[in-house]
């Protein structure tokens, strides 16, 4: 890597603008079809938390709203600590355009201290990282070609003929491109890059998007230092589809078997 | 059922004192060790989105974070429209006592229209409700007398000798004491009727309680409607206890197979 920033830190970048307050700017690398990529929205909003003088702790769940589009160009972002207590503080986020609110946030922040630990969710059968090839980014979403995707299982968008699939679970290799550090911010947006459920159980391509999501981290900041910028293992799976929404459960896994974040979220669809 | 209101009704009433602004009162039912059950305070906020007179479309999404005890007495629910769209409605809400903030959440509410339907996720194998004992309620907790709670798995939180259990998997039919016909306040209330996970994984009764949790309905006020008072089943498991917290991951099926919500919640637990 050389010197200059990594453009997910660029895409997630704040400028101080008041007491809460935050200055921001779509960045296209991590451009969608529409405006930027969810998970670079939601690492803003929580980036506008962790930044806050008062923030206490590590970031243990967040929930992003999103409620309208964002075209490209400058926004705001307002963090408030509704709540302070011992050992969690608890956030409202807002992101705006012009006092027109695009995207609201609530975020738990905890002093993690060791207790009793165990796994249940179980690390999937999965070949490794280096036995798999990269899958081309999709051309119409910039953000695409910002990670590198290594599909084990429902990866093909482009089964022909189409034909449905009796679940929607995908497992992939996942990776900054240009590789960069785990961390909270990069970790919340790593839980928004599968795509639509509804495109690999069908798989047809219909209007989509989530509108939902949320994210618990079960890593603390001294485990995902600990991963450097080694891939993660994403597997996403939909519970269910009817009346026009979707549901996604997800998982985030180490390359040596811990569950760094579990995430769910709601999503759209059209027909 | 007598012409007098079901305390679940009582306990969620919210009176209009304001634009977005209204007035409720604990409700001895429904207490918990500490404050009211945590299902009661997620409806209680619901039904603040819900009342409003700008609410379009039935809730979809539902994140509750409970930031301070609410000790008993009276409150104030603020709910405003953060944004309509031509679809779907965002909702900040917040439960306050003297202007300090006890509870956030955000919803999003939405127009459900007929689409393409599938459900992933599998009823699991569970004797009916008919062949099972209803458990007694827990005596510290009012609240658990309110449901009658039939565990086909997972429900005994006295096995003596504790020895740890293999997983945190329970399987409970819940229905109403007295019986009432299931509505979103309702269903919401009953995400949270599982005890924390991590007293039946170990079982070691511990300090614990619900940080966050978020709500996905699949189901349309038209399918609750039909469901009259008949019990639901709930499933309920963990993913992972770590560093004070531990996540649980939620399944509400109707009695004939239809799944009717999906919720996820973030526990604090002490050693």
């Amino acid at each position: 890597m050389s010197d200059a920033a990594h453009p997910f830190d660029l895409a997630v970048r704040l400028a101080a603008a008041g007491e809460g307050a935050y200055a921001g700017r779509t960045h296209p690398a991590y451009a969608n079809q529409v405006g930027p990529f969810g998970g670079v929205i939601a690492a803003t909003l929580l980036n506008a938390a962790l930044s806050h003088p008062a923030r206490l702790g590590d970031p243990l769940a967040l929930t992003v709203n999103y409620a309208a589009p964002i075209a490209d160009g400058d926004f705001r972002v307002s963090a408030v600590p509704a709540r302070s207590n011992r050992s969690t503080q608890h956030w409202s986020m807002a992101l705006l355009r012009d006092d027109e609110v695009l995207t609201t946030a609530t975020a738990v922040f905890a002093q993690r201290r060791d207790t009793w630990t165990a796994t249940d969710a179980g690390f999937p059968q999965v070949p490794d990282w280096t036995a798999l090839e990269r899958t081309a980014p999709a051309k119409v979403a910039a953000w695409t070609s910002r990670y590198s995707l290594r599909f084990a299982r429902g990866g093909d968008l482009t089964a022909t003929p189409a034909q449905e699939n009796a679940d929607s679970t995908s497992l992939v290799w996942v990776q900054d491109d240009p590789p960069r550090p785990l961390d909270f911010l990069s970790l919340a947006a790593i839980c928004d890059v599968f795509y639509p459920r509804i495109f690999i159980r069908r798989p047809v391509f219909v209007p989509a998007g989530t509108v939902s999501m949320t994210v618990y981290f079960h890593a603390d900041a001294a485990l995902l230092a600990a991963q450097g910028d080694a891939p993660v293992l994403g597997v996403a799976r939909a519970s269910h589809f009817g009346k026009g929404y979707h549901d996604q459960v997800a998982e985030i896994w180490s390359r040596d078997g811990l569950l760094l974040a579990t995430s769910h979220q709601i999503v759209y669809f059209k027909e």
